[in-house]
């Protein structure tokens, strides 16, 4: 198996100006991202708007990105459902489709219900089930529900449990987990704005948003922590922050289509209920975006 | 168009022991709520796992119900999705089978982007462009969203929003919804643990999770307050307040479920990851409705 | 012991431009207030800026307004202190005084150690201790601390803690209490924009920051309700949901201030870090204060 | 000005068996703490039970430390109150004593009312009248309301704000903080289980409750990020998190008041409502600080 670090980027499905999947635009960011310094990406992650899609888009989608990526770089799924059944479905299509791992939210549409026990007993049914390797995903902002270290590091010692990305940003948990899960469990940071702290701490890497826009500063920030670099990492990481946050908490999936055709990729509009971004936001993007990319250079 | 009032029922759906749809069960059920002193049933809300269920169930359910329940009384579809074109392909399936209205949550997994204004935009879009009537649905504690007394005032306004079923329980919000509505607005409570204070501030009724398992308990709380017996109503509404919190808050679906087979209807298990009870909760709960059956006649 | 039921308001402490007491002010309303139909009123609660008194002020306080308010109306000192030990201390100082009860709320900076248990404690330990009875102050808002319906009812069996004030609007905790708590257990309604839902569950009144302002249409939703005429009861719950919100969770006790000078009472300036509110706050009160006392008449 | 940096323990205020203050144990644990590889103290910040003394208490404590601990490592003094009078009073009472600088929390009781604007006021006016420096003190478990950096980073402009001390564990907002600050803003981890990602991230130290147990292997943690060793550093950092967890997030003061009794200091039990440990939680606590010692060694 390939080894689970580095740079990767959850990437946003396109869709074309009447809403339906476009691969042309899809085809040309694969190509983009092939060649830039990122490690791997996501499909049908929180970024890939995997909500919006009916299961014959999903199963199209991972077709197609299986065949129009490299297959010496990493690949892995977003297959999470509310459903276990359905879930386990989309496990063994990531598989047949060539994938390298899966990546599973906690169900969460009934929270009171959720308890570490029941959760405990839906990621090991998946594991021992399914015939590719599950990274957990945690994601509270969006489920609104959060895995503590203690149950992840439980689930660290299935032998088809191999990691986690950790969107919380809570550097104590990811500590935790660091801390006490057993053998080769990969960490990564869930977002670009807590990369620095997590590889601090140990982590593999980082699965960010930031990532399909910038990929290269993104990455530079690995490569300088890794080469003891820790002043150019820290310097990257701050410079980052505000440019992230548009992305993701402030102006999400709009905000990274946005940033996505602002750097000459295709970001087009996201599905309703989510709204194209007004011209004053894309506007503020765009000049924290050349800001950033001047003083990285 | 029927009157928007009453004791309705948020049904339950029946899988077999393989976790298949089981029509037979619902049969039954359904001609025993019939029989029943129920106003009508929502198929697909909370308490039907519809987020369990396929596209291709979702449109078996729905015709199947429909054609084997009374024309008279109210039947209401929840036509949930995250996504706005799937929830008006439900919403359009839902009048050509011939529901009187539909159920919709807001979309939740984008926390961060749902606004008041994305809200607002996603319900009048819907409401513009569905042939069917639309109830709002309130239920934060699944999905992470509430749902505003100002935001729900504004879309009263639409004549094809048509009512709320509020299962937040904050009685000051419904009292605002009340206050502030237009013209027929119907306001529902969406547990029977606050149906008397709903009443009591003028709302129409209850769409509630127990009405499954004791329709005619429920219904007698709404048939005492309208006849003016208050103190029956309130004896009524306090003793229900611990085997209702057993079928919803406590244990959930599979404790409604579980409710539903003690009294004889089929109740059966849930879908993964939703466990069914373990027997000591099946015994507290056929306690408890036991000391209600005896206490209410 | 008197009865602990009615309309009841939690005063405000009034400060002079310099932030000092101002006993003159004090008096003034106090009179005030004993001639409405006020049944009692409680000082040093959360409208009362408990937290911003030294010790020295809250005994000059409790002294001046036992010997200024009516011996035959109930009054209620709130002598909520982190500590145990100057809560008892308050205690002790209101039994001597000559209060009827004490309002204390739970400790709350230690969010994390404040367990079922220790809190079971901390109650059962002063109400064996204090002299006088004492109602327990649910007020999670401020608090940041709910107590569950669970453990009121438990504390309800001590018979030296006589009732609650409940400000959580959990109008189904509020009917567990009523449903579970032993004996003449009192139970309040603590804002008046649920007064009439606590009513309609058997609650025995509401302390209401409302009631300081317009006592009279307090009062008369309670009379209403108690003589049968539900719908007047109503009608003056919904015209009071807007006012009642400027003077508790919009603005606050500068709110509630700004609503007392407009009604000629003498309301004046709160301590830092409050703020007076700002003079189109003061307009937007003023106005929908005229209109319900328009309306009410 | 002392330069605001490097391992500070936020000490415990030890009362005896009756509840008084204890000089004779705080005594011995200040001459320890002198020995030790502490930079400085904090006295009557969270674990000093603050909220537990009265006015009379906290100047003798305020007094007795300063004349016990030695001149020139950093001292500073918790003054926080509800009210702005009596923080005010007690920052000049430090000041007169000779501390270098305040700690300060926001007033978190009327937290509607605490909005950015009230807390940005709130905090200049104290930093205008103040005549001695100030910390502020985000501490959100324990207060209700997080500063945001956004806020954090404005005040850091004015000359007499120099810092804060961050309990939140939010690393993007200390990093925020950090990238946003005026000038010489000093930036503490508010605990123990997040120093390393603060340091790397360009933090100032950490004012750690832990660091009154073991202030020789936290100020390990600060030596070998500084000095190069990262992975030392590291090793300490996930060898300290459990330890960390129980005399803060799990046990509280309590917790650490035990185990201050078992390195051989004074702890002593805490005030109601707190409740000292149970001996099963001390040997737990016991057995852990005896692994890390060892390991740590």
């Amino acid at each position: 198996m390939k080894k689970l670090q580095g740079c990767l980027a959850p990437i946003p499905t396109p869709f074309d100006e009447r809403g339906e999947l476009y691969f042309d635009g899809l085809k040309r960011n694969l190509e983009a991202w092939a060649k830039s310094s990122l490690d791997g990406i996501v499909v049908m992650g929180s970024n890939g708007e995997f909500v919006m899609l009916t299961q014959d888009e999903k199963l199209r989608l991972l077709e197609f990105v299986r065949e129009n990526y490299p297959k010496e770089k990493l690949l892995i799924a977003g297959t999470s459902c509310e459903s276990y059944r359905e879930t386990l479905f989309l496990n063994k299509k990531a598989y047949e489709f060539g994938y390298d791992a899966v990546l599973v939210l906690p169900p969460s549409y009934y929270k009171g219900s959720m308890t570490e026990d029941v959760l405990e007993y839906y990621y090991r049914g998946l594991a021992d089930e399914s015939p590719i390797p599950i990274l957990i995903y945690n994601m509270p902002a969006n489920s609104g529900i959060n895995l503590s270290s203690k149950l992840v590091v439980k689930l660290s010692s299935h032998p088809n449990i191999v990691g986690i990305k950790d969107s919380s940003g809570r550097i104590v948990q990811i500590s935790e987990i660091i801390a006490g899960a057993k053998g080769e469990f990969a960490v990564f940071a869930g977002s670009a704005s807590f990369l620095l702290p997590t590889l601090a701490m140990g982590g593999n890497g980082g699965i960010m948003a930031l990532a399909n826009v910038i990929p290269d500063v993104c990455s530079n920030i690995i490569k300088s922590f890794n080469t003891g670099d820790l002043l150019k990492a820290r310097e990257l990481q701050l410079l980052i922050l505000r440019i992230n946050a548009f992305v993701t908490s402030l102006y999400g999936v709009p905000g990274l289509k946005a940033a996505l055709d602002i750097v000459g990729l295709y970001g087009g509009p996201p599905r309703l209920p989510l709204l194209p971004l007004g011209e004053e936001k894309v506007r503020e993007i765009k000049e924290e975006l050349n800001g950033v990319l001047e003083r990285a250079s």
